[in-house]
């Protein structure tokens, strides 16, 4: 801990939020990296081939894995964009911040993620090339997804340069973990509990832990909502409530599997919500209500169910993990992030840890205990089979078996995330990345043209009441609205 | 009228809007009756279950209902979610209550109308289960429609628990309803203009009759929107009008029956656009347009192409439709909605009389009107079957003595909305419920944790500036920021 | 030049924005007429029809063309509706303008296009009428989507009448644009690069400056943007950039066409905004993103691979497409549109130069050499019959002479882009549509009743700052929240 304490205090040198260079630099050559590995690597797969007019021979066109999974794909990417993106927006003076990073890292770690998952899940070995269809842009996406969820604990507090690197070598660790846990241990993680969840929460958490900054107070001004903030960020979170039946589903095995994703996801968030509001409501002085609570911890029933959406969890099983998890959640915001805070030096901005890191692990151990429960009797056997991917090496795996496989999956997330964090940590402490300083963090100044408008028109009424000059003020006033024309 | 007067002013006591244990009590007490219930009586049906795999024999996987409901079942969900959530924003203080409390009342409605709609429709008799599969789930979404349409008639004057007894009342009432119309009366209402619309628009106003408030003028300053909760309430206005296509499609017949309800009420709503905007420009003084007219009443064309809309009322039908409802819904915010709170006692804050109510009544008498005027020559004896499902007891039922059928149908849903508003009503009156006090009415601070913000920091200048002490108003300022840390 | 110059002259007369006359009588009119028209020609076509039940023979039910395309249609609606209008929600007072006046042309467009392209198009000549399915209703969609980017060129400048007109004009053009290009030239254009942004944005730029107006910095205090205008533009932003790949893939071929048109734009899309990042914060004093850039030239890697989107455009071109399109669409911002308005007389309100125009040219000319390059040995004989409809009078066709074909569409919509804007911009400028004065532009308070807050509060408060009596204003500050009640 002195070690890092002290590699802490190395890199706190001043501050300067000036990314012209590094920015720019960072895009334009991470994507001419980008045109030449995807013309090297990336060709459409069967299914997108235009080849496949003559070799589809007795399909029908509707039978092309884009009308399966297209639907699906397009609300995970409103999921990603519009979800995570207006999620963001709650900070009053970090809106532009929210969604724009958000669009930035997303955009980024989509084409990066389609490379990396590909050379591990979609090389064809006979060419060399990683072929490329509807479902790796989903699970893109979703990798994506596990660097936005670490975005939600640095909210407000790193450059946009520094989000870069954390997509970068967050991508790359997702990668490796998800090969780890699906391929190698062969466990299930459809809505992705585990892979998406457990690991971009740890390693969000991990991450900011690295980068305390112990003065954060000094920007307290800015930590909080305005009533149309708060209003945007709900936005994100119905978009991210709606369409996570869809993100359970999305990769799910064709008919009954995707069918039975949506039911579980379906009906363990509606348990959340009701619980949230209970606990939000019995948590504050005269019963009212938190948007905080409603914002995200309504949302932690769907992270809780991914990884055991496709099994046979049954209706009330869903509801009673969405029970419990608006229950842990609400209580994580009240409790546990202060508590990480004070004690632990973890900032959390959005409250990762109560939205994704613990729910996803809840997640990890429901989908552990279902799979180790499952039967014959209740999958049937040809259900059993497709459900669990009992197949090829593992056509002798037993459910009692890959039980235990799930939870040693739930590990690998763990130790990945964690471990990772800490690394990458190390790297964005180092002070070239331009972050802003302790008293200008949630500040959309740093790093974006803000126009002026009612909230900077005021401090000038301010001063213009001492001058008791209403001609000044008038001028001033409209002064300050001509300075910035538009376009 | 007398004693229901009386009843009004017993009712009238002091008012206390700490509902911290009121709500929290009915929502975990009614989540856990839902456990308990789902886990007696709810299971995935044949093309959820992981049985599918063995029993599908040779359908193909994407033959299963999913692939034919899914994308308009999310559809449906964001009009449920963000359209009539976003449209309940309009008011200045009380868009956390818009949207919000939407978010309660459909997240605990869902559930139990998956219930209430299961005993009645699919009940499995073998073993005494509800089978579930996506069409439930619209169904469960189309049945909480009827309530939140009714929140809008209450918008800004209930508590939450108030809203929730409402929404336990309501669904009962609809799955009553709807057996008794499309069972038992074997009447056609795909898009739900009776079903729906009728039904939820004179329970709204019912309860709004049953609960008058004389004084509330005294929260008139409240009840008007500002610049920027208009263009909130214009997202909710979008999303529900784009996707209103697939709300009156998502139940339809498989194949042409949901390709045509989506071509009428495409059509209609393309109608009442431009009606609207006329009537909006032609009633104001100096032509201009009101925001009012635009958030609603664009919308009414889909309300009332509900029944017809899988029928082959022509597309010129349809936009005879449309052009009649953009006029009747505009004319309604213009004249009939003053009528009514003045003369009537009736207080609908967003106008639901002319949104859902009277196009829903005009729905099913277009309804009644088409289904009379089929025939073999236009449906094709094959279609006329499917469309109206004249099969198995109701195989010799005509279209004219359809037309009646549907004509019953309506007046069902009239005597359910107003019968059933007028019982609620009285239930919601007692002063156990946490409602606001008149001149509390559309503040989101009777029942929110809401961040001090421009509108906050305005009078604290007022007051400083008696002071004259800039210093003084400077730190009051920053405190006021700092004084709600977020999370 | 004199002559419109002087023509100019004749036509600015004293503004009268009252349009309380024109605005209905358009509408109704107009509406009237399309009940009319649709009557005589619309009818359902052969899968949206009741007879598809007896004719549909061995087909199953999910093989109805709604299945394959209602998805990518209602992504396509959605960025009409809210994609469009909320992207033009950007300037600080003319939100509800920007908003609104788009779901009135839109609404408006979709009719007439629906029959003009309809003429052209679905004509069944054994009955004389249209035949319409889900396609034609993305045709529509898309026509209008030329109108709407006209619009952005005149943003704030123009009166809700002339919107019209330049839609009935705009529509009436495209269609005829549409069907030399497709049917006559046989050009391939799915995301209509050329029929769709060419034209609408040389159409929109050409009647921009046949209105050019010389003193419009009389309204520069309102041509800008509010920190949440902002953040509402980003919703439209969004929701265009996610669903650009349903755009352009809406009515490519079923399969593998869909498919891969889907996965081009997708991949142009991120790389794109990589480079607008990079360069917005290059051309910026201190590195601080431009908003403007990100809200708009994010989005013109969607619209530069249109064309070869079905294409075998393969993933990595696609990337080299984006990049260019981000740098280029951004230094447009930088430097071409001030240049058009300082030298070239063309006020170009969201810049829709360098978001449609210039991306839309460069798509054709990529289309066009993407053409010229394909083979059978890239396609497979089966697969470019397939994607360039090499079938019945052009069977003969090869390639290269399609990349000719190609080019000579790119002209014909430069053509009629330009060419029709400016008699189109000639009408328009006639004095009696109710267009706003020079010092009126970019304000709703035109055509809106614009609800009282903030922004209206301010002057009070000087106003009586000056009084030193806390209790006028107090009394004035509530007046004014009272002075307009909601419905």
């Amino acid at each position: 801990m002195g070690g890092v304490q002290s590699f802490r205090e190395m890199c706190d040198r001043t501050k300067n939020t000036n990314i012209r260079l590094s920015l720019p630099a960072v895009c334009v050559v991470w994507e001419i990296a980008m045109i030449i590995l995807f013309g090297v690597f990336i060709r459409y797969n069967w299914e997108s081939d235009a080849h496949w007019a003559e070799s589809k021979h007795n399909l029908s066109d509707i039978e092309n894995d884009f009308y399966y999974r297209y639907p699906s794909f397009q609300d995970v990417h409103v999921m990603i964009f519009v979800g995570f993106g207006f999620l963001m927006t709650f900070l009053k003076r970090y809106s532009f911040g929210g969604v724009g990073f958000n669009f930035l890292i997303a955009a980024f770690g989509i084409q990066w993620a389609l490379l990396m998952q590909g050379w591990f899940g979609s090389l064809d070995y006979s060419d060399g090339k990683i072929k490329v269809g509807v479902e790796n842009f989903i699970n893109a996406d979703f990798c994506v997804a596990g660097c936005l969820i670490a975005y939600g604990a640095l909210l407000g507090k790193v450059s946009p340069v520094q989000l870069l690197v954390l997509t970068l070598f967050g991508v790359t660790l997702y990668a490796v973990e998800e090969h780890i846990i699906i391929k190698i241990i062969h466990a299930r993680d459809a809505g992705g509990s585990m892979v998406i969840h457990t690991f971009g929460g740890y390693y969000g958490l991990a991450i900011s832990w690295m980068l305390y900054r112990p003065n954060l107070d000094q920007s307290s001004r800015l930590q909080g909502s305005k009533y149309h903030s708060d209003v945007f960020a709900m936005i994100g979170t119905l978009f991210l409530w709606m369409f996570w039946p869809s993100f359970n589903s999305a990769i799910a095995g064709h008919g009954d599997g995707q069918h039975r994703a949506f039911i579980n996801t379906y009906l363990s968030l509606a348990a959340t919500v009701l619980t949230t509001f209970a606990l939000s409501s019995l948590f504050q002085k005269h019963g009212k209500l938190d948007m905080v609570h409603i914002q995200n911890s309504t949302l932690a029933g769907g992270v809780a169910v991914g990884t055991a959406a496709e099994f046979m969890l049954t209706p009330y099983g869903s509801l009673i993990v969405g029970f419990c998890c608006g229950v842990l959640s609400t209580l994580g915001y009240v409790f546990i992030t202060p508590f990480l805070e004070k004690h632990m030096k973890i900032q959390d901005t959005c409250g990762i840890h109560n939205l994704h890191a613990m729910p996803g692990f809840l997640g990890g151990v429901v989908g552990a205990i279902t799979a180790a429960a499952a039967s014959d009797t209740v999958y049937s056997h040809e259900g059993l089979v497709n459900t669990f991917d009992f197949k090829d090496e593992f056509k002798d795996m037993v459910p009692t078996v890959q039980g235990g496989h799930q939870a040693g999956a739930l590990c690998v997330a763990l130790i990945f995330g964690i471990g990772g964090g800490i690394l990458v940590g190390a790297v964005l402490r180092l002070p070239i990345w331009g972050d802003p300083a302790d008293d200008n963090c949630f500040d959309d100044e740093a790093y974006w043209e803000v126009p002026d408008d009612e909230e900077n028109i005021i401090p000038n009424i301010q001063y213009n009441n001492h001058m008791q000059n209403k001609d000044v003020l008038e001028s001033n006033f409209s002064m300050d609205q001509d300075s910035r024309p538009r376009s």
